[in-house]
């Protein structure tokens, strides 16, 4: 059962056959379109964009010899990265992250692979993908993919998966820095909703990236046939690569909670000075008060309200205690 | 001893009894009746719902020949998940979740299955479980289990508990959603109280959960006749769905601390704002109450009581010093 | 040097003799009485009660010749639970928990055992123990107790600690469940010391419980001629148990800082509400109070104080402004 | 480099060589006065005060053929305590605590042993240490130490710096007692620095044992000529009481974060108090003075100046004002 | 692609070749220069400042036949440190701190060392390193360096690189007690971000010490003819200095959490005491207020207005009122 959201767009399926000398790519219905080539030297690198369409889905199974609970795990997307031998083939299930500029979101998308002796199936839920660098250097044949094997167009697919994380934190970097720089000079609830928003995005990342690293960690120490010696060294770099993704997603936490400190301590800071100061005013105004009520008292025998200096004194009293409070304050250092 | 409510209810014992070819289904009165084709290649799963009667449990305990200590377990429910070899068997405890939407709770049974060479007895606690699924796939012989073995049938079980996790956990995500509108909108203590009975309610799955990995992890790498190669594949397919559950727990988790967070600060945001309003409104007013007290001093000789544009004049300077102030306030932003 | 309290009280010798046939008890002066048998298929129980006499204590290690460091850790109890293999004899120490009903209050005592090829030796602080069980069980001949080996005997004593253990849990379970009710209805300063109280104590049965763990999961992996085979699965469910009242213990530890949560912030609820409504009824009077200030001002010339209808007038504005600002309030849902 | 304090105090060497039969301790000058015995089956301890004069130290490591990296971790003090082999010799660096009564501060020295085949060296930074029992004992011939090896003389002196951590701790414990008392009775800031200042303590502790623990349980599974298998039970001896300590910590540790906790909810209880009693005398006494506002203005017609009772009844009406605040306060709890 | 700040200064390569017997360095145009002794006994050290110029780097790692994915990370700074075996040679990444006093800020650069069986080749960002002594040790055949291998010089960078931790954790730990300081006699806001910024200083030092941890243990157990055995002990050394560095950062952090704690209970502390104090004087002057209002009234029958003692009582009654509520505040420790 497909799990994502219903769409009516159609399976895609593109197949792309190269030798060191020969290339070949080509859109095809029927995946044995594929196959001309089988158990020929050449490298078979098939990507399926759309998994929604169970029929299709489980046709290109059958003609894989996809074990139902790889395919299952195929379609039934928001698996956790995973890394299954099959003996004939290695089955891998990363994630996607694509960063959705207008909406401001990760786009999180299912990618598997299906890794065999001299071919690639790659299943993705949407079209658009990570992948466009390696078609190209494909083509053109630049880099090493066209003189390696299977293995190596694998490694590469999983490799730009794991450099497009990088380019997902840059943009969650950048929204960090922004928010520090609110934070500063204006901390509304609503830079709280934001830094508790990003909290949530490195949570889901985290739960990509974590067993990703352990994907990549099996992938290089597994005894297969189907992964060369020689891919090790490649395997051990992507492995630091997601490592560094980890190690920037711990920073990223860190900073966040850092910040949240700081909001805290900000608006209780504001807050703080506002009743501070409203406070002090109240104070230093209540004692006049009291002094004005007394010369507002109606006794008969009361010698200061005849003096003509009675009225004047009192402003001078009055200006006399405001000071002095005024000065209280201050030395206290609460102004 | 039982443990659990005591309750008059009958033990039910339901036994199904199957080939690929042949499947028969009854409710017995003794065990004994389960087992006309022992020794044979049928498999029998002898279903037992109750486990409060001991003298009944010790008897299907004495036919099964279960060792006392795992009798003990079957009976004393509340227990850890666990798997124990008794070489002729293995006992697996499990836990059982099910969601009672009538009072929005988590409902726990324990679940403890025998796996033996052809047969397997699961005992629950009350009647309704989350295996209707595979009787019918057995009655229909859809499926693979009618073509597989016991420990075909066992792991079905436990994959079918494990998949109801899911359910339940939705439920829970559904209900932190609930929250966090209602966070937003309205942040009573009764929010509070109900985020902190859902992080209760995840201490508890994570008891059932957490253990349930190792057990399941534990029946994937066990050497034991029970248990044939071909069904390690399905065993790391239910660890990787309980090792999802977990990692949907944590995740749960993380966003109810953060929720706690943004309820306590919009907490106190809310009476920061109140406390500020009603202390500016304050402190407008006391310095327009000193003016007032001024001119209702009794001194003799206060020009100002005598002039005709006295009392114009004393509004005049009210409204300019309550103006002032509030201009005063928004500048600083307290407004 | 024993670090206990001090105290007059004889040690107490008590000896169990038993086969499956045979059994006899008696309170002995000196160990050597207890021995007609060694060598005998008959196992031995001596129970040492008292271990603040150095002599005796000495006096009864040189006659089973236990190691020097071993009569250590008997007589300077508060040792952390340990399991040491002298060859001729394992040497346990283990901590008896009981719940002392009068003053609420966990009781530690250390028991410590060594476990001979046909004797089983422990050594307790104080009179008082939870092995009255076991004793009726040997003399009465029930269980498999007198069936069975020394190591039996020695699993069954370890049993009966770690199943009192699950005694001492409900106790606190059901003062926390008294605290959970009073939190709700008066969230007093007590009730934080009783919930910081009640961490400690969970502290402390940590630090007796994580050990066990470790204890009992050493005792059952060791290769040793002092324990059968047989006695592994007895050993496996005691671990199981410990196991239960370490998750037990954890949960009871999130519970406690939840609850912890919940008293700080309905404290702080409280004080809030006080603070509003305090506020909402200082902040009314303030305008009330300048308008009755300013109708109390002495100018010659203001034409209201003339007026017939001036007194009830300023009533009616009195009544308005504060109607006005009650509904404010309300509006802002301060009320 | 020596990074300690500079002084000018000398370094003293003393030599103590013993058999079983024989006995001899002096101050030497030079360290080859020491070695008469070398060879022979005697045990040397030379004991060095003071690491401060490099010509001096690098001369005894020159005698005694030490690895120049050891020897700068003698005179570098600060060093984590650790365990090196360098095939003649161990090398141990441990620190030595004492706590220093007069300032209430813990103070740590660095102790680095060399253990040889039959000789110990032990490096102290100052003169006074936790070794006079064991000196007096070899002195005495009391205990085991003249019958055992060089390994058993190491383990002594670990054991003696091990035994005196759980007087510091004691020590620490004593304080942490008179805090909470204190916290109880006047949560003063100065108690907020104590507890801080003893959190701080017990990371530097913590810093000492942890390693330790390390070193003692690696010299417990080295297979070393150096150290024969009967200390085995000596040090893990050592080892149980260097857990003890770390328990102890942890206890220590968990106590003071709850001190803290408590010391928060006291402050801040006793303001709430102190603003609600002065907030309700304010409160009440507000609408009392807009009564007293409203009979000193100056309307010409109102009825009530003229009344010879309107002067009474406004005492009256205060009072019934002020008392029904009283009650409606005291019956929400807020007096 | 070079990730670093773009600069037109020139790559600097110097090289430096010696034997026990022999020493030369010069500034090299071509790295071929350097060669002039490969393959015989002579060790020479390349070091290139600069690693912004593609081209030139390019060149290198092609005359010294460094693996595309080792050049890749030279060029693309900020790397993990890390540790790869290429069998030819090690490949060593390593963060070089340095603290720049003069914006008081720690400055991150990666050395990559590449160690060959007769050569080390350092790649540095900028010029100025941290290897100074180590020149000059070997220009001076000074220490052990001059008559051990290439791994022997490795080892030293290394050790350079980790000693020079020190004075960076030094620095820090200066501005942690200056903070220390300033949080007694004046906790601004601007102590709370120098607290947050120096803990975002701790994160930067952890990522790179921890991973480095990793790199020398790793160095130390590896089985590479590169490494002699020899060199292990001086590995060992290093790895100790970098747990000691692990350790100081841990203290320090645990002592800036504790700040944070101190800061805002300082704050909250001075708060209360503003608020207490303010709140105190307005308490007192309250009830005054409302004594002056009440002889402020306009009754007829007021007998005490007639008085010729009512004025001087009223300022008594003041008094009397004023001091019993300084004595009832003092009484309840309010001031």
């Amino acid at each position: 059962m497909y799990v994502g959201k219903k769409k009516d767009e159609k399976v895609k399926v593109t197949c792309i056959i190269y030798t060191s000398e020969h290339f070949e790519e080509q859109k095809v219905k029927s995946i044995d379109d594929c196959f001309p080539l089988k158990d020929k030297p050449a490298i078979t690198w098939i990507n399926v964009d759309g998994v929604h369409k169970l029929d299709k889905i489980e046709q290109i199974g059958k003609q894989l010899k996809i074990h139902p609970l790889a395919l299952e795990d195929i379609v039934h997307t928001g698996q956790r990265p995973k890394m299954e031998d099959f003996e004939d083939y290695l089955f891998i299930v990363l994630n996607m992250l694509q960063y959705d500029e207008e909406i401001s979101e990760i786009k999180t998308e299912q990618v598997s692979l299906i890794l065999g002796s001299n071919y690639v199936v790659s299943f993705q839920e949407d079209e658009g993908d990570v992948f466009g660098l390696i078609r190209e250097r494909i083509r053109a044949d630049r880099g090493r993919t066209r003189k390696m094997g299977a293995d190596y167009l694998a490694y590469s697919l999983v490799d730009a998966i794991v450099d497009h994380y990088f380019m997902v934190l840059e943009k969650v970097g950048e929204q960090i820095e922004d928010i520090e720089d609110e934070l500063v000079k204006n901390p509304t609830p609503e830079v709280l909703h934001t830094i508790h928003s990003l909290k949530r995005e490195l949570i889901y990342l985290r739960k990509s990236v974590w067993p990703l690293r352990e994907v990549i960690s099996r992938l290089e120490r597994w005894e297969s046939p189907l992964i060369d010696k020689s891919i090790d060294i490649y395997l051990r770099d992507v492995y630091d690569h997601t490592i560094q993704v980890i190690d920037a997603l711990e920073t990223f936490r860190d900073m966040l909670s850092g910040m949240l400190d700081i909001y805290l301590s900000s608006v209780s800071n504001r807050m703080n000075e506002v009743m501070k100061v409203l406070t002090i005013i109240a104070t230093i105004f209540i004692p006049l008060t009291l002094i004005a009520g007394i010369y507002g008292m109606n006794f008969r025998y009361m010698p200061e309200l005849e003096s003509p200096w009675g009225y004047p004194m009192v402003y001078v009293i009055m200006l006399a205690v405001g000071l002095e409070m005024l000065t209280y304050f201050r030395r206290k250092q609460w102004l």
